[in-house]
């Protein structure tokens, strides 16, 4: 998605370790504009599949997830890390390890949100490891639904997230795939 | 706004002390296109009124923030609770209590996404005692702007905060307010 590319291009900035920072457009700051046409590029990339609801992980994944489910008019369900009061009857429940806060997430979900059966679009805002989107696979299937596909807006192609969710089988869409980042912080875009 | 409240009759559960759970269409699920509307909704009562960005509050605010950042064309800033590695430079910082979690919560702002002068609309999820509110508030003075007002999905008027609020003398909009809440979970809206 070249509108992204280039605003990562523009904005982008590196912090070493593999971390990108995005916070004037995706984790911090949002562009409202830029977060609906994202939205739309994700729908546009899984016409004619099935798609039931959303699932993403708080806190941003919403966006993104949000507005793809505004494009496909489906609900969005985002996983907790906390257990908040209101959470009450069974959830599912995974643990990831965090890249950008360090330590280990819980990854919440009502079971009543995940009707067994639903084809389930996963969206995350990265694709590094692929630790996180692992968990919320694991999760899809604990419900007994389908995974549907996996959707991300930045994927970082030179860690190992993709190769370890091809097992899966689904499609993975990515609207902007980094294959570098130089010590200066450039960054190289996949296509 | 009718067709909110028609769901919050339907869906909401409450659980004591004051705690209405709506976690089907907005805490934990969300209806994307209830979402999309309530956004066009808030814009709406804000007509005529200069606002140059949006600030809310990880994680429940992120919804109903960016919809309506999108009906404005306007950025949506998100105070973290924690400190991401990808937060650096100069925050504002406020401490609030968590009405849903216990104990306090931090609401971190990046300075550089807060310009001073810029007209500030404030949304979050609920209005109940007003405290994670006026932290925000507190964090928009602080980087010099200028609040254009506060919007809220849920007002409970059965709690104290738009009196608290009101000092600030900007506008407060309510999507729902609800009155009072029978021992049965009975759902009475202000109006």
């Amino acid at each position: 998605m070249d509108e992204l590319k280039a605003r990562i291009r523009a904005e982008g900035q590196y912090l070493g370790n593999g971390i990108l920072k995005v916070d004037s457009l995706l984790n911090h700051q949002m562009d409202s504009g830029l977060m609906l046409r994202m939205g739309q590029e994700i729908a546009r990339r899984f016409t004619g599949v099935r798609i039931d609801r959303i699932l993403t992980a708080e806190v941003s994944g919403i966006g993104p997830a949000l507005t793809t489910g505004i494009a496909l008019h489906v609900p969005v369900v985002y996983a907790r890390k906390q257990k908040p009061l209101t959470m009450s009857g069974p959830v599912y429940l995974e643990v990831a390890p965090s890249h950008t806060k360090g330590g280990e997430v819980l990854l919440l979900v009502s079971a009543e949100f995940l009707p067994a059966g639903d084809h389930v679009l996963i969206i995350d805002d990265f694709l590094a490891s692929g630790k996180t989107i692992d968990s919320l696979v694991r999760i899809v299937h604990s419900a007994r639904c389908h995974l549907a596909g996996i959707a991300v807006v930045i994927e970082k192609t030179f860690e190992t997230g993709r190769e370890a969710l091809q097992k899966y089988g689904a499609p993975i869409e990515a609207l902007a795939s980094i294959s570098a980042i130089g010590e200066d912080g450039s960054v190289v875009f996949a296509d």
